[in-house]
């Protein structure tokens, strides 16, 4: 799978007691990877929106390996596990500096019309996102 | 100043490595205090916003004595400071279940139509929060 | 299975510009779900952990359904999937006040000595999650 | 005053319905602000609690003038207010990419030991912060 890499460093915001991060933020890390991916694919989501679509998310799933830490620079590493008629999946593995993968997970998103129904995914974010799958 | 109490139980999510609560989550729980005053009153948030109404936050101010901690149960108390024309101030005190002072604060709220224009705070508003004064 | 009811009012914080909840706060409110449940079964979590056992989450998967909105009423609903030697699940079901489902999902964990060496689950707790299963 | 400038990408885990940001997340943007300041002055906060000192919030306050919205990149300026024997003040101005001035702030902090009793800046964080003053 090929891979789109950001990054983010751990403020202490999200961590919690046992000094790692709070497992509920790696699904904001996960927001943070696809939004770059898909602007680097020259489609920002604000202009999906801006078309009249919504790609909410149906799915979550997150394996936790080891824990990020305050004051790490997170490798947030973005991939296209599928994309079909009408849905779509993102799968991602986050790293820290050393290179030790964190967590691994996807999300599967469908695709929306502004009235909340099910729709095909515009040719245009439908062939974009099938080059980099 | 009369106050109106709330509680809330703070989460693995709310506390940072220090074992005490992040400071910004003060302002989710003045959130919480200042949205069940309100309920109280007779006026939930959203019967606002249904009227066409706004109270956006113009400026908040926690001042932090002792720090909240995971399992705690907070006494979130909520009084109103000021109503004015087209603002107003919430007053808050954060206590633990040992009625120990955690947080005192406020927040101020411009009053705005649907387009964002300050406007008069509606007449059944401004009597609910005047007598609560 | 048997579920334990808790509940949550979901404030502004929790909700996203498509004014629906954002889809990590799932994962708070599932931990609102499993601590009260083990408080109810006779043993908060800080008890456990005062006995020197983390239970750190390794796994979590969420299935969106419908979205929460805000001022909703959460219905927290949580189970016990399985209690193993060093591990177990625990299962959620999320609904409105309109009982509509809006959240299914589970989170896996593993039982930590203070080193965060894999230990087995003391009796106590197996025992108590065990009747629940 | 001298600011130091980082940035931020809003993401929509950091917008509330209003397609604004949640007030309480230009806390955590002030601590992003503070954390890269000191880190650029060669005093990474993690060294400062490897040396021994806390430097808990004491207080904060924010004025909100304008609203960031999602996919903003804010630029987040961050100064040293006052620095005393056993406390210090950092001010911040967050603008978004067309400069205008969305939030303006300040945090006051104290310097705790180990066991939370206040003690005297050491002296190697008060030089640094003195000539950024």
């Amino acid at each position: 799978m090929k891979f789109f890499q950001t990054t983010y460093r751990v403020i202490y915001g999200d961590v919690d007691s046992m000094k790692m991060a709070y497992y509920a933020n790696y699904l904001r890390w996960f927001e943070i990877g696809r939004s770059e991916l898909i602007r680097h694919l020259g489609l920002p989501y604000a202009e999906i929106e801006a078309m009249g679509y919504l790609l909410p998310v149906t799915e979550a799933f997150c394996k936790y390996s080891k824990s990020a830490r305050y004051d790490d620079i997170l490798l947030i590493n973005t991939g296209v596990g599928f994309v079909r008629k009408a849905s779509m999946r993102f799968d991602y593995r986050i790293l820290n500096q050393e290179n030790d993968l964190l967590v691994q997970g996807y999300t599967v998103h469908a695709c929306l019309d502004q009235e909340g129904k099910l729709v095909r995914i515009p040719e245009s974010v439908f062939a974009l996102l099938g080059k980099w799958e």
